[in-house]
């Protein structure tokens, strides 16, 4: 089985698994927001990170699919709650759920699926349960720093790199840790087999945030989905800002032509050797992440980094 | 020890716990809100509750304390949420984590609380720790869907007393039969022994806020610390409304008076019964509550019901 086809039949069982849990409809107000968000597809990464894992340490799927299930749900409260804070009227193409309804609605629902989280987390029933646990619970929080050491950078033009690299950790990267050691703690009893699920997709989650920030400027239009250069034109903090501003030489936009001024900017950082290093340190997370698994006999793992690294364009 | 002396011995093991606990400062833009919402003050009727059962059926504080604390920071995130999802700006005497700050960190610090909720309700370390946990994630659930009623239910006036009560048993008795039964989780593993405090629990706070209906007109303006009236005024459901429409008796406020206006209302409802039927039936659920208790070896939970009950002007 190759990566898009278990990607698929990840998607085609967690959506029988969710049609099968969620069954009440009342109230609507809460109900209809949540069957709405669980709807916008997404790529179902990290409830595939933990099955891959879990199968691929012995276990079954249906020992694994609710915790799956409550790693996708928990993914999508965040992105609720997120889109309310960034102000983000669009998600994967459809209105954000306060676009949609409002703020309120938004809130409630996010609220509604972290219950909803929690409970197929529990309902994993494993006697391991406690430690799926810990390892869940640990996770919300982290994110929720992550999320507000972000909102903290919005306002700063002096974040350093460890301070970044510390941020998208938490933000990101730590649900890919959990997602895969989750997974682990379901098949086996190892710790350091858990550990370094853990590892592999920490750094996983890291590479991938690395590679967001290389691609929001050199991806190709069509590729990307969203407009080139966000991050520049709205002064955010990325991987190549950040070593942009380490050597005093970040452009700013003073409307200008914007094609042009990201052409510039293009050619600045690859002369400067902003691209280079930015691609390096994908490279070094990347290599971290394979240093943790058995990359001989894991074909399925290797397809995922695979995939990650030849999303440049 | 009598229930005053015991809650005060409480609040200050919950004190002494979350300074304990919460010692992360960074990010602050997480953490400032936490810990000021944490300092709001609040009656701790929940945490109380929960180890009052605990200790009743002989277990120590120390096992319980972590689940207290989990119930009550599960509390405080649903003041955080609901305040600015219902526009309120002021909570004990304070202006509200939105009104503060704004509604971003109040999301956020809302969903940090719920964090250290899950974590704290984990940190029991009981052997039946996945019961707890299941008392405790249902209960996230009931709440929201009980927000989301609240919710719907403030655009209609043909909501029945039985909507009204399913309404009010998942907002607020839930939580309290919750925290009851999680005390006698951590205590005994006899099942019938839960299911007894959990409808303790749930029927007290039942007539709980039934008790809270009937005061927001009755009361004397000093025992309730906020305006007399507010649900007739603003035309919100409530147990002496819904009693009103039944019978087709609920006036309009039409800018006449307030004081002349509050004073008809509270003869109209004496006159026609309705004040007696919300009374009769807060004591329905009263007694209730401690048929599932031994009431003649139970001093403090009696104290408790009594308290309650003595809180009408």
């Amino acid at each position: 089985m190759n990566l898009s086809t278990f990607i698929a039949s990840v998607k085609t069982d967690l959506d029988t698994f969710l049609s099968q849990q969620i069954t009440t409809q009342f109230p609507k107000y809460l109900y209809d927001p949540i069957i709405y968000s669980l709807d916008g597809g997404g790529k179902k990464i990290r409830p595939s990170l933990l099955l891959m894992v879990a199968e691929q340490l012995g276990a079954q799927r249906k020992e694994a699919i609710s915790a799956a299930a409550g790693i996708e749900l928990f993914h999508i409260f965040s992105l609720v709650h997120d889109d309310i804070m960034d102000h983000d009227d669009m998600r994967r193409g459809k209105p954000t759920v306060h676009k949609k309804w409002d703020e309120a609605t938004a809130i409630l629902a996010g609220d509604g699926l972290i219950a909803l989280s929690n409970i197929f987390m529990m309902n994993t029933k494993h006697p391991r349960i406690a430690e799926i646990l810990s390892a869940y619970s640990e996770t919300i929080l982290k994110v929720c720093e992550g999320q507000a050491f972000d909102k903290e950078f919005e306002t700063r033009t002096d974040v350093t790199l460890d301070e970044y690299i510390n941020m998208i950790g938490l933000k990101t990267a730590c649900l890919l840790g959990a997602s895969a050691k989750i997974g682990a703690i379901i098949a086996t009893d190892d710790k350091d087999v858990w550990d370094h699920y853990y590892q592999f997709g920490f750094n996983l989650g890291l590479a991938f945030q690395v590679q967001d920030d290389i691609l929001d400027l050199f991806a190709q239009l069509d590729d990307l989905g969203k407009d080139i250069g966000s991050d520049i034109f709205n002064e955010k903090n990325s991987i190549l800002t950040i070593y942009a501003r380490e050597q005093n030489i970040l452009p700013k936009y003073n409307g200008e032509d914007k094609a042009t001024f990201i052409s510039e900017c293009k050619s600045l950082f690859i002369s400067k050797g902003i691209l280079e290093k930015s691609t390096a340190l994908k490279e070094e997370y990347t290599q971290r992440a394979i240093n943790h698994i058995d990359a001989q006999n894991s074909p399925l793992f290797m397809e995922l980094v695979e995939k990650l690294n030849s999303r440049i364009a």
